[in-house]
């Protein structure tokens, strides 16, 4: 499908990003996304247990049966995260100036922060944050929004997709943010920030199943350094101004269709993620296949994308392969070590668990390129996973050592 | 108890390093040791299932009820893993060859090797280097064999403890090596090298239970970069020469001086290992108290000791608790994110899951040690467990990317 990485706004969607003065940079710091019409909504967000206060509060708004949002206010530089009683506070607070200003519901209202863990937020600075951005709203903000969600992001992340379901375009747009302290598993009730935006009309439990099954395929599926956000939110909001018959069930064309195209730009988004990793210069997609369950593919793809030592090989264009068996041993699954064959792209590097003999010059071809592949046939069973992980370079423990709190 | 940092031989115990050309530097690269008297042995493995030839030999070996093991033949350079029936006959010929030149049995002699995954053994340098090994025996070998078994060491690590058990003077001394690949997980039937060698008289059974309980207290508590090796050896050999009366029952004043000895030489080793670690700028003490279980303090303490984030702040000497606490709340357990106390050394900062409000220079104080504690009090159970860790550097990704297969 198609992917146009210039945000288009849904009808009835405007987004803005202002600066608040949260970050020491002087960047831009806050976005709005707001829908003219109550849009559905659904969310996932991050499984870490230091679940950060606006995700907290995000939870309770969604929990709600009728829930009906019309706007998402987001702050970068400053986390919200460990700040007890009154960093919930603040985030009410900022929802209802929101609220106000927008003349909206307060409980349609959602928040969300990423940045430093620990620190209150500068609720002044906040106040006057939000002011600008909702004046500053309007259809084509969605490039300012992308770059106000940015920590060590170096380029803001925006795509767009259009569908055509039954004579009537439909627009599903998103804007997204990772950088670091990426490996989510966002369970429905899941700091990588994903926002999509469609004017499609769909039934409200169908777009839950959609969004959790596209996140699972996509954002779930990346890994960069292993760890885990407070913060990982992940929310459509689809408030059907497009006019197409409402989409109800999974079995018609209309939702192969949505689904088909929200899958094809969230992946688009999750890759994107992972490119603009902190200090990224390799690219690469892991196929496990053969194993004896998805769930033990997925421990083994996991336990090399969280290799250290595999890691750091990709960043020295070395088809080690020890280390690839290394972690594959390590990661506890089921499997003969006397049978695993080892690709990179479609060059074996080991057959049958031993040395496949390539000359090494074929390998390091592989090996030198941006973005490659490896392909780990375990001849256990006939499950499959595949993830998109990266290198580990000079450059993120330069990032990671001098980003301070 | 005081540790002697020099080798000092054990009565009967004869060691040598030497240069067999295994490794393109050309620094020593195998090391004999070598009981003049048959030992009683207790070992542990890797449990990672890409075992390698030596360990699978090792094992079979050591299951035998009346293992008597009188050497122990090593190499680095080559870890003879993923080299399949080959890799397995040329530890085989190494055995029989190390045997027929000290005139002891075949199944006397154990093999253990360190180095490049998948790559088949140089027998003819092997056997060369065996028999200068064995020429080169002496009873001041320790340093030289400690030499021979570095890969990215940067220095031999011996240790040697003595203690007096009624009457008796008794000896207990050790060489290992580490520097990467490390987060063993050493199973009784665990490429950290570990051997250690007694001249007490202990009953093998006994000697068993008192060095895997040891090495749960010792490297098994440690963790470099999350990886684990496929040759991950720790072995002691106990010949009984110094004519104490024999160490037979768990319960006495002997078998806890010996066991008291045994676990400071191998925790002072342990702690060798990680400070020379790769690219190692910083060792970290790592106590987690009030967990549930264990188990669960344990799984807390390694999410934050792998955490890449959490290591590469440390590396910047920056005291950002948001990372630690990111990583307690992605590994798992049990805890109340609003009780968690948080402190470096004894300066607080983090208290009930919150900023303590230390003032920063004195948590950059802390920091800018090369050793220091971080001390988690979760408050929720009673249980507590402590680990030994480290930051990564530029120099560790250097050492990575650039040491090729």
């Amino acid at each position: 499908m198609l992917i146009n990485t210039e945000f288009k706004s849904p009808e009835n969607f405007k987004l803005s990003g202002v600066t608040a003065g949260l970050k020491k940079s002087r960047l831009p710091d806050m976005a709005l996304l707001y829908s003219t019409k109550p849009a559905k909504a659904a969310a996932v967000f991050t499984s870490n247990k230091f679940a950060a206060a606006p995700v907290l509060y995000c939870r309770n708004i969604l929990s709600e049966d009728n829930a009906a949002i019309q706007a998402v206010i987001i702050n970068s530089g400053n986390a919200n995260a460990c700040t007890g009683e009154n960093g919930y506070a603040n985030v009410v607070k900022t929802a209802e100036k929101t609220a106000r200003l927008l003349n909206i519901r307060n409980d349609s209202v959602l928040v969300s922060s990423t940045g430093v863990i620990g620190e209150q937020l500068p609720f002044d600075k906040i106040c006057k944050g939000v002011e600008k951005a909702v004046k500053e709203l309007s259809e084509t903000g969605g490039y300012a929004a992308a770059q106000a969600i940015m920590t060590t992001d170096t380029v803001p992340k925006t795509a767009s997709v259009k569908v055509n379901i039954k004579g009537t375009d439909i627009t599903i747009s998103a804007i997204a943010k990772g950088a670091g302290m990426i490996a989510p598993d966002m369970k429905p009730h899941a700091t990588l920030l994903v926002f999509a935006m469609t004017d499609a009309d769909i039934d409200k439990d169908l777009l839950k199943t959609i969004f959790y099954d596209t996140i699972n395929k996509s954002f779930n599926k990346i890994t960069i350094d292993g760890d885990m956000s407070t913060n990982d939110t992940a929310l459509i909001l689809a408030n059907g101004s497009c006019g197409n018959p409402t989409i109800r069930y999974s079995d018609t064309e209309e939702c192969s269709i949505f689904s088909e195209a929200l899958t094809d730009l969230m992946v688009f988004l999750a890759k994107e993620t992972v490119k603009d990793g902190e200090g990224v210069t390799k690219f690469v997609t892991l196929n496990i296949t053969n194993a004896s369950s998805v769930s033990e593919a997925e421990k083994c793809a996991k336990a090399i994308a969280n290799s250290l030592l595999c890691k750091t090989a990709w960043f020295g264009c070395d088809g080690n392969w020890g280390r690839i068996v290394m972690a594959i041993g390590m990661s506890g699954i089921n499997f003969n070590p006397e049978k695993v064959d080892i690709y990179y792209d479609n060059i074996p590097v080991a057959l049958d668990g031993t040395n496949a003999e390539t000359d090494k010059y074929k390998i390091d071809e592989v090996l030198k390129k941006p973005e490659f592949s490896l392909n780990i046939d375990l001849k256990e069973g006939n499950s499959d996973y595949s993830l998109w992980t990266n290198d580990i370079s000079y450059k993120y423990v330069a990032i990671n050592a001098e980003y301070h709190t």
